[in-house]
């Protein structure tokens, strides 16, 4: 394993491998193992395969658990908008996973290091090998680092219907009123900005501020959904 | 909970749930719940959502540990032959989930209760719930005993290729010799068993019998790469 690898991780994600050919296998593609032959080197496929399949467990029982109202239709939709080869790509290049491939020439002149094909698989890949190495808990510790706060973030969001969560959410134990009002409108034509608050029974839960009066409503509804959790 | 299904899965399987409620969403379609509303029930769609990615990830995990040779296109080959609808609803029946589902008038009608659709997704929603109440490891439990024997059974034989995992078992090592042998052929014309040897390096490690000559070979390949995996 190279020693710098193995620093970075045990610096930034706190891994530190019992097994460190595990690791060599998730960052080696077959072109590097092509080139290097008889030294009994392993390429990231089957490990990928493996590693996908934990990904997937991972993020479904995370928010399974964390969005006790969405229903199957918008789980499934918000987990195929957080594992998929674009969002596992930029968790790669954020993990700086790009810097550590071991690629063939040929495949390093095409530029496959950037390649999103590539950086999804070796995100597969390594949690794989951690989990292989260290288990599922290492693999959620990991998960929570990388992958879950992206959600806070609101990077996924466009998945979301936040109106609709929190009308499923406060009416699951009965009818209750929900009605949004708009707290206020400025700024010139081209970049308004409009101000909304939604009110559950009366009772002003959320307030958002966005350039449409629709966006406003969401981000108000987040709010108020935030704060139901917090007083669970 | 329905105390006949809790005794049944206690018998057959060793499971009983600490949370029977669990259970009950598991074997509810929305149907049934329409059907008797104010009650607070819940139908399976959530919890089929966690379980589908729970058996994703148990099955991976089995056949990636048991086929250290498989490479990743037959690994995932074999998956999907193994999680699909078609061998869950087979699953569900044998497990006679069919027989636990609480299904809506018009639901029951139309035969939902025999459609492969619908057990499949029970199926899932039971493991989901199995593994909400008592964790991965019962899960695993229970796939051993009603998913992986099929294995062993042949079930998934035809998303097989004993002949070439034989060849890259017995060949990771370095050049070895594989031959095929015609032990004997006999029969009427219509209805002709062949009998076939796998030699390896000048030793036969194993026989097939079958009607044509290729099956017979992949019988043998499976015979002589079962008694390669007891010597290890």
């Amino acid at each position: 394993m190279d020693s710098k690898i193995g620093k970075e991780l045990a610096q930034n994600f706190n891994i530190v491998f019992k097994d460190g050919s595990l690791l060599d296998e998730a960052f080696t593609q077959a072109s590097y193992v092509n080139e290097h032959p008889n030294q009994g080197l392993k390429f990231y496929e089957r490990i990928e395969f493996l590693g996908d399949a934990v990904l997937q467990f991972v993020v479904s029982e995370y928010i399974f658990k964390r969005y006790p109202n969405l229903p199957q239709g918008r789980l499934t939709r918000l987990r195929a908008a957080m594992v998929n080869e674009e969002s596992f790509a930029s968790f790669a290049r954020e993990c700086h996973f790009n810097e550590y491939i071991r690629l063939g020439k040929g495949e390093e002149l095409a530029h496959a290091r950037e390649r999103d094909s590539l950086l999804c698989d070796i995100f597969e890949s390594f949690v794989g090998a951690v989990y292989m190495d260290q288990g599922i808990d290492k693999v959620i510790t990991f998960a929570k680092q990388v992958i879950f706060p992206k959600l806070d973030q609101g990077r996924f969001d466009e998945y979301f219907d936040h109106k609709t969560e929190l009308q499923e959410t406060v009416q699951a134990d009965g009818p209750v009123n929900i009605e949004y009002k708009l707290l206020s409108e400025e700024g010139p034509e081209n970049d308004r900005t409009f101000k909304s608050a939604v009110m559950i029974d009366g009772e002003e839960l959320g307030v958002g501020q966005a350039h449409s009066k629709k966006h406003a409503e969401q981000l108000a509804a987040r709010e108020a959904l935030l704060r139901l959790k917090k007083q669970h």
